[in-house]
């Protein structure tokens, strides 16, 4: 048997700050290796990455994707324990990617040895686990998706064991994302005196319709799985110190998290238009700089999202939500290969001082992941 | 026959660049001093002004202001002949404060002297000059009115030499101005990450729908002497350099020109007003702070008034519109004083590089001045 637990305590022990492998894929390589996965380092342009595959290629396949990485651990003078000590007491695991997410890839990867090693299935388990979530990420999952897309690698479904429940273990699973997209509006009019606005064009005033018009009415009500899309205005700036001087420029930054109504590029469009009518309008040139970071998408409910949700309910007594809340997640890359689902432990203390997490929580993961590529290979 | 035009000429060669007295205020005083006048310096915190009196203190006085003080030359390569060159070609006067205002000095300073001594009036005439309009104005004119009425001087009018003439001389003079305040609007909300916008609240949001309020409809409709009130942003900021997290603070700056149905502090309520039932609604606070450069002000038309229309008209053979319009002057602290029109030369240059002012013009505005004279003492 494969303890989750102390694995989870080995891997944060490993200092794997974005995008620094810290020995986490090493150490996670040679369990594995062992355990009689044929293993591969796909590392692309520094971010490093491990594929590992149970099984034939081109077998039916079960899949589990997650991360080692961590992001930073803040000010270490106030952490009640070193943040990369992996300190246990009283049941408790302390310390940075405790929760997010160096106990949910201890959970799959112990569930997968002990799985294929008590009950060799007929098909394979593949897991894909990067050294870069919490960065840019395009060296991460995506590089492992784009090696397994060459080498003719294939999942038939997939887990990303990122933490998805609010409060308590199997309250909710995640079938979906909301896309999240960035939007940069510039504002050039024509600087002038503030006694004489007639002769100057105010950026500000055409800015500050412009967002008044967006934050004034909802994009829409939401659908059936997915929440209202929400529009935040994370930023505006001028920089103009002289208050009689109508400035020349200003800029907006606008961050919306859209559900399947929308894409990013439709949103752009949207957003454009509204710049142009007003442009036209007021004469104040506005302008829309479009930065995607991911399209909304769903995995419709059927066999696989039932089955998760079965085990979840028979392991927690707790049927899980099905909900395409929060951020984004590296779910955004797996979906395009194959149908995937989110579950994984609490999300407390994610990103925070003190991260820590139960022992109990780790081996009830574990004991879900393996039900899980029980009932799929059943 | 003191010229005007070659006085415009020599104050040009003083580099009076605000609040540096340059020689100005010096080459004036000896001027005046010859004349018969009764000269002080009345410098205050480092700011040179000077007062002038011809005739007995206490008489029938009337009272001119100006200052000889300038913005700065900016680019000097970018100047066809140098900035304090005061160089003279084909009638034209070139160099800084050539129309603002060296030159409305220069026609009130000759216009006086002259008329003093051809016709000697049963009265007295004043002038105050200062070297610092262009700068913070708070011991410039300021300085002058405390002095004078610690000293027991008084004028029973004044003519504020600024340019008042948009394009054409005699087209426009002004019997009052709007007021200027300046808000600065501060929004404190709270924090978070973008994609959970109900554990956060955003300042944004709330500066950006009170900021439309104040721009969505005009603050009125203007009065009898007035043009319609006038607000501009001139700010936004916020710094958020995270497009994925809701900032915890923006502020604004808003500059409004006022008319006589308002004041600097009945603003000031209706901001703090709505800034207060939105902080209610929204749970971000905003609050303002209240900055008052000057309040509006008319001097109601009436025999003053008349006389000065009167003259310009017979001088320009146009008749002058009373306009309130534009930025502020010393006009808004002399009218504590007694009763203050402003009436000078056309604008154009005033503040640009190549600053400069027809010959003929200078000469023509002293012709003006000097009528004034006669005519109040006739």
């Amino acid at each position: 048997m494969t303890d989750p637990a102390d694995l989870t305590a080995r891997l944060i022990r490993c200092p794997s700050v974005t995008p620094v492998e810290g020995g986490a894929l090493i150490l996670l390589a040679e369990m594995l290796e062992a355990a009689g996965f044929e293993v591969h380092r796909v590392d692309r342009n520094g971010t490093p990455n491990l594929f590992a595959r149970w099984g034939a290629k081109g077998a039916r396949t079960f899949g589990f994707n997650g991360h080692t990485d961590v992001v930073p651990p803040g000010d270490l003078g106030s952490w009640t324990h070193p943040p990369f000590s992996g300190h246990v007491e009283d049941g408790i695991i302390w310390g940075r990617g405790a929760t997010d997410m160096k106990s949910g890839v201890a959970a799959f990867v112990a569930a997968a040895i002990d799985f294929v090693t008590a009950t060799p299935p007929d098909g394979a388990v593949i897991l894909t686990i990067t050294g870069d979530e919490e960065g840019l990420g395009r060296d991460g999952t995506l590089a492992l998706l784009d090696w397994m897309a060459a080498e003719g690698e294939r999942m038939d479904v997939c887990i990303v064991g990122e933490p998805t429940n609010p409060d308590i273990m199997g309250e909710m699973m995640k079938i979906g994302r909301r896309g999240s997209a960035t939007y940069r509006i510039a504002a050039k009019g024509v600087q002038g005196h503030a006694a004489y606005p007639h002769r100057a064009k105010n950026p500000l005033h055409a800015l500050t319709r412009y967002l008044n018009d967006l934050i004034a009415a909802p994009l829409d009500q939401g659908t059936d799985h997915f929440d209202p899309s929400g529009l935040q205005i994370t930023s505006i700036d001028c920089g103009n110190p002289a208050s009689n001087v109508i400035p020349e420029r200003a800029t907006a930054v606008v961050n919306i998290r859209f559900n399947d109504l929308h894409t990013g590029t439709s949103l752009s469009e949207e957003l454009n238009r509204r710049a142009a009518a007003l442009s036209a309008e007021t004469g104040v040139e506005l302008t829309v700089q479009t930065d995607i970071s991911g399209e909304a998408f769903l995995t419709q409910p059927g066999p696989f999202v039932d089955l998760v949700r079965d085990v979840v309910t028979q392991e927690t007594n707790r049927q899980p939500e099905l909900s395409t809340s929060g951020g984004t997640s590296d779910a955004r890359f797996v979906k395009d290969h194959c149908p995937v689902v989110e579950f994984g432990l609490v999300g407390h203390f994610m990103h925070q001082v003190d991260e820590r997490v139960p022992v109990a929580q780790i081996h009830q993961l574990k004991t879900i992941y393996q039900r899980i590529l029980e009932k799929y290979f059943a």
